[in-house]
Formats: C-alpha cells, structure tokens, sequence
C-alpha cells in the first residue's frame, strides 16, 4: 500500500484520484441492442440471451414453480439471516415516511406538498457466481414500502437457465411482481421500452457492469430515470493512534475484494497506526479466497498521514467517500462536519459489511464523488414529491397584483390575463 | 384547436403525443465548446460571450456598483411584489424541512438519516427579451434555506453588457453568492470544469434553451447533477360543465404563450364546455401582445372529450402533465388520485400563473412526462441524504452471525472476516 506523507494542498487532486474508467467504446454496441429490443422486443431479448448468457430460453418469466423450489432451496439459517436483514431494513425505511406538508403562504392561498410512488420500477440484479441478493433487499423493500405498483426485477440466467435461489427467494419474499430472467444491455433496453414480456418502466434501479452502467445512461435519453450515475465501490476510513489496526484492516479488505476497481483509503493522524495497518492488511490479505482480487485493488489504495483532524475532514469532504468510517476518539467532530459522504459507519463495532447486509440503511450509496450531490438510494428514490395548491376568491385577490405585476414584468401577458380576469369578476 | 372525441385506448399515445426535439446536431458544437473551456478557462469564456451575445468583457463578474444601480433601476411596486412572492416561496419551502430520522433497528444498532445540502450549486437564469426573474427566486430561494455554502448565478449579457436588473434585483435580496454575466454552453461548462471567474459547482439547475439543455446533459457525463431533464412547457386542465370556460380559456392561453412548442390540453366531459372554451380562446387569443407564439402553439393543441372521470383520470395519468389544473365539481376524485402531475392547481380561483409567481409552490416542474419518475425542484433538490450507523458491542453482538451468513452465501470473505474479527474479541 502506498503511504503519503502530509500530501500538499495543491496535490490533494492528484492524491485523491479515483481509478479511471473509459466507456467510451461500449456505447455503439449499447445503442445498437437498444434500438434491436425497440424494434423486436421479444425476439431481440432471447437473441442476446443466447449470445451473452449462453443458454436459449423459451420463457424469461420466473414462474411459480420455480419460485417455489428456491424457497425450498435456501438453507434455512439463511432464510432467518435475510428476514433479520428485511427486518431491519423495513423499520429504517418505513420511519423515512413523511406527512403532506401544508402552508398556507398567504391567507386564501393553501399550498401542499405530497410524495406519491413511482408506478412502474425495474430492479437490475447482477447475476455471476456470487449472487447479490442483499441488493434485492435493499431496492424491493423500499419500493414496497413507498407504495410503488410494478415492481419488475431482472437477472441474468445461468448456464442452466436459472436464477440463484437467495435472489428469488429474496424477490419473492419481498414481494416483486414480475421475476424476469433477462440481464445486461438487453434488460435495461426492455425496461426502457417494454417487450411482449418485460414491462416498461418509469425508473431503473440498481447495479451492474459497465455495460449495465452505460446502458443505463442510455435510457435516461429516452426518458427513463435511473438511481444515480455508478462507478466503482469505494471506502475511506479516518482513525486516530486509538483505533484498532486489525479491525481497519479487515474493513479495508472487505472493500478490495469487491473488485480489482474498489478503492481503499485510511487517513490517519497517527504514523504508528498507518504503519500497524499496513502490516495487518498483509497478514489478512494471505487467507483471503479473493486474495487476488483484494491485492491488486490494494496495491492501488493510500494510506495518508494528515497533520490533525481539521485538516483531515477537509481531504475527506474533497473526496467525499461512498462509505467513510470514523475510529477516532473526535468522531463527533466527524460526524458533526462531514458534508459529503454515502454511508458514515461509527466506532470500533461498525464495520462496513454492517450497512452491507443487515443493520437497515441502505447499500446503494453514491461512489466516485457523487456523494457531493447524489443521495444514496432511500424511500425518497421511489416516489416524486407533488405540489397542490387552492386559492379562494380572497386568496387571489390577496395576491393578484402581485402576479398580474410580475407577469407584466416579464412581458408575459397571458400570464396576467389569466389572473385579471378573475380579479374583474370579484371586485 | 383540435377536438378529440372519446378517443379509443389503443390510440391514446398517439393523442398524447408531444411536440417532438431533436438535437442530435447540436451535440458536436456543445461538446467541442466544453473542451475549449476545460483547456482555456476565461479565455474561451470571452471568445464565446463575444461571439454568441455580441460583447465583449473585461469582467463577467457583477459588481457591487452594478448591484446598488439595479437595486435603484427596479421600480418600487415590482420591487413589492417580488418581495411579496419572496415570502411565499420561503414559507412553503422552509416547511419542507426535515428532522433528523432516528431509529434503533436491533437492540445496539443505531441508524439515523440526515439531509446535508449541497455545497455548491450553479444556477442558469436565461436572458433574452423577457427577465426571468420568478425563476431566481424559485431556485435562490430553496438553496439558501438548504444552506448551500456557494450559489453562483449564472445569465448572459445583453448588447450593453448588462444583465437585467430585476434578475440582479431578485439575485442580491435572496442572497446569491456570485453573480455573473455569462450564458448559454459555455456558462454550463463554466460550471461544470470551473474557470478563473466561474466557480465549479456540484449541481446545475434553471430552465434554457436546447443549447442549455444539451449542455446540461452532457455536465452529468462530468459527474455534475443536474436539476431534471427539460423540455417544453405543457398544461393540461380537466373541467366538467359547470366549469368557467373563459378562466380555461386564459389559463390555456397563459400557457401557450410561453413558445411555439410548448402544449396545452382540455380534457373534458362536457362537449358543451369544450365548444365554449374553444370560442374564448380564439376571442381572447386576438388581443394578446404575444398572439404569433400562442397561435402556433394553440395550433398544436387538443381539446379531447371522454364519457366520464375515471377515463379521463387514467388518461391524464398516462400523460403526466407538468401543470394540472383540476375545475371539476369531482375534484377530490382527481386530487386523490392524481400519480403523475408536476404541480397541480384546484379550482376556479387558481390559475396556473398563481404557480408560476406568487402562491409560494415551485415553478421549475418535470415536463414531457417525467412526472411520472421525477419531482419538481423543491427544498431536497438541494441537499442530499446522508445515512449514518453506530452499532456497540451488543449491536454487532446481536446482527453478528446475519451478516456472517449473508456475505458468506454472496461469497464474500473479507466482508464476514470483518465482523467475525469482531466477534471473536467479544465473546
């Protein structure tokens, strides 16, 4: 790992970069299939299947059978596991619920605010040896809870033509609609305009490789939301001469096993405790079964040595980390003034595969410095908020002049027809 | 103006239809005056401004000078009425505050939800003939309540050099941080790279033409938020018989003012109040200042009559309008279940401009059916939700052995080595 030594203000960018991704090259194919699934719908979905999936499949639908058999074959304790997870998630989500908000900003004049649900939702699970059914937990509770009516989820079919059953039984459980098994370019283009058999939705949510990243992209264009822009998992851990070396490096590996992509930071006000994570990250690192992984993405990573801790929050709110963790005897302080972070973890007893998995926030968080702008995925992410508003006969004529003045300020007579013309009436 | 009569399900995309964009071509020249920007800085900021607005700068920066002469130039009534929306404005959006979001999801596992705003935000007022200045308080406004650190405004110059002084008025009383003469590509790309007098910001908003909204698409590839995609303006209203056909008039005519593309919609179950409204608006259209514009768009537009509510219900939500007024003696059957409308307006005494000034709701709202995954601008718009997590002993002792399974069966190592690490010192 390499260690930087009070890194310069004016090197702080430099210090700070995030491993560069090029996409440039993928979005003609990206186009291409999109514009295949829009034309043929169907036939275009089990055509790339057979080409990227490897297996030729004659319905994509997940039918009741075979949600019964997964719910069969998941090994009992992890059924417990995940509904202590779904658990957990559901209270923090649910508390998330907001009531109308109403004012009335002048007398006769009631304004109101109202959040309602995103109808129609695709659900993206990457498929691949390890599946990820902890993201099904973390995008179908919420959609559930906001009140969202479609709730499509697609995943890529193994070579046999099946699902995982953690994700239909995590899916089923949490009670998606459509189980689809369709992945990669060709999904994200049938949720973006529908086919005989996967519905077209209003937003899409969820993981996925660069294609998925990209085809994502693409559907925004036709109008299709999505969560929030991706890119690579990323973790910052802050920690003073207290902190538990072993315990840092276990979090800084659990990062870098994700992909040979993640990026790991520590940034540390003790000189020792760098020294004594480094070395504990080479001790772990060796029984680690994605050692290969975990290594290469480490060999990438910095451990940064900062004076104090004022200065620390500031490199911290420049990067803005996906998770941040704080081991430090000042994390109030952190807590207090961190602006841009995905997911803070807190104290000794926190580690990042806690958020991951079970303690109810979300794990959909905004990386490569999105968390500037960017929340991570929350019950907000699956309904709109709506304005209302009724005015009374007393109500306009309170603020008529105001908008007949504004309007014709802004020569946009119409505007102030539309008002005169009632004023006329009243007085 | 078109009149539609019970249109048949399969044929109401087709009647729904919008007035189509295309802006494929403009992509290239936003794409190479971004470039030009990224490499020149200030440079490029002036080449263009001379070469688009017809002036040439030694500095784009408002003055305090040119501050106090707008604060003189902006007649007093106008300066009232602004204030007078001001306040409206800020009661509505200092209600949508949110607190803090607590809860103990396992006995030890503390998760909290927190809104923290934006640091930075850019906002685009357009120039040209008619001030926009509404829109300054509509995105001011809310920044300023969110407590974003930094609000750079943005607008070009005219012939003169100048901005309008009601937009330098409206900037300055709602406490714009930097205000400065520049507009169009290289105003966005000012904002997104950053340059020696344009502050690089994390999220854009503001209306503009294609070249803006272009422009502001192509900043998200950068990793800059944008408010929401644009297109042309849109009102549909619904109203039963005993509604006032000249108020429809008015308010159909206010919105057709506003370009050639923008649409306007009547969905009725009266025939006699479609004949009616269709003979005000040709009455009404023939005074208007901007009659060339409103006639075109009205040329565009539909009165479209169906049986009953429920239909016409399910119509305008397949639609999604931007504004949505509702004259109906049913109007809780459209308030209550209206999914997808930008900002909606109820009953006789709320015309649309109340909205677009005064009445305290935002005005900047998704259009071209992006209601149905979007929200209008609104306090969030600002900030963004960060969660954070504290677990203990008893926490970790308690979540433990669900995570340990979880990562395990996802065949993530490193992520149950985190917790297990843990776990052993504990027990």
């Amino acid at each position: 790992m390499q260690i930087i030594n009070n890194p310069n203000k004016s090197d702080w960018s430099q210090v700070l970069k995030r491993p560069t991704q090029t996409v440039g090259d993928i979005e003609e194919t990206v186009i291409q299939i999109f514009e295949d699934v829009r034309k043929n719908g169907d036939a275009a979905i089990k055509t790339y299947t057979s080409k990227f999936d490897g297996i030729s499949l004659d319905s994509h639908i997940v039918t009741s059978e075979e949600i019964q058999k997964a719910m069969n074959a998941v090994p009992e304790k992890l059924q417990q596991a995940i509904k202590t997870a779904k658990h957990n998630i559901e209270a923090f989500h649910t508390a998330q619920k907001t009531d109308r908000i109403e004012v009335e900003t002048t007398q006769g004049v009631q304004c109101w605010q109202e959040k309602r649900a995103i109808q129609k939702v695709g659900l993206y699970i990457p498929g691949g040896t390890a599946p990820l059914f902890s993201t099904v937990l973390m995008l179908v509770v919420p959609a559930q809870i906001a009140g969202c009516k479609e709730i499509v989820l697609c995943s890529p079919p193994n070579k046999q033509g099946a699902l995982a059953a953690e994700i239909v039984f995590a899916a089923h459980l949490c009670g998606v609609t459509k189980i689809i098994k369709v992945g990669g370019i060709q999904a994200i283009a049938g949720l973006t305009f529908g086919t005989e058999t996967i519905p077209q939705v209003y937003k899409i949510f969820g993981p996925g490789n660069q294609f998925v990243t990209v085809a994502k992209q693409l559907a925004t264009k036709y109008g299709v939301a999505i969560d929030m822009p991706a890119g690579p998992s990323e973790l910052l851990v802050v920690a003073d001469e207290a902190a538990n070396a072993s315990y840092i490096a276990s979090d800084l590996l659990s990062q870098a096993e994700h992909g040979v992509d993640s990026q790991v930071i520590l940034v540390s006000t003790s000189k020792t405790l760098i020294d004594k994570v480094s070395e504990e990250v080479e001790k772990q690192l060796e029984v680690l079964p994605r050692k290969a992984i975990a290594e290469k993405s480490i060999g990438n990573s910095k451990l940064i040595y900062v004076e104090n801790d004022t200065l620390a929050l500031e490199l911290i709110n420049e990067y803005g980390p996906e998770h941040f963790i704080i081991c430090s005897q000042n994390e109030d302080f952190y807590v207090d003034h961190i602006e841009n972070a995905g997911s803070v973890f807190i104290g000794d007893y926190t580690p990042e595969s806690a958020g991951d998995y079970a303690s109810g926030t979300n794990h959909t968080l905004p990386t490569n410095g999105f968390s500037k702008a960017y929340s991570g995925v929350n019950l907000d992410s699956f309904s709109k908020s709506m304005t209302f508003q009724k005015i009374s006969k007393e109500g306009i004529l309170n603020i008529g002049e105001t908008i007949e003045l504004m309007a014709e300020a802004e020569g946009l007579q119409a505007h102030k027809n539309a008002v005169s013309i009632r004023l006329k009436d009243l007085k």
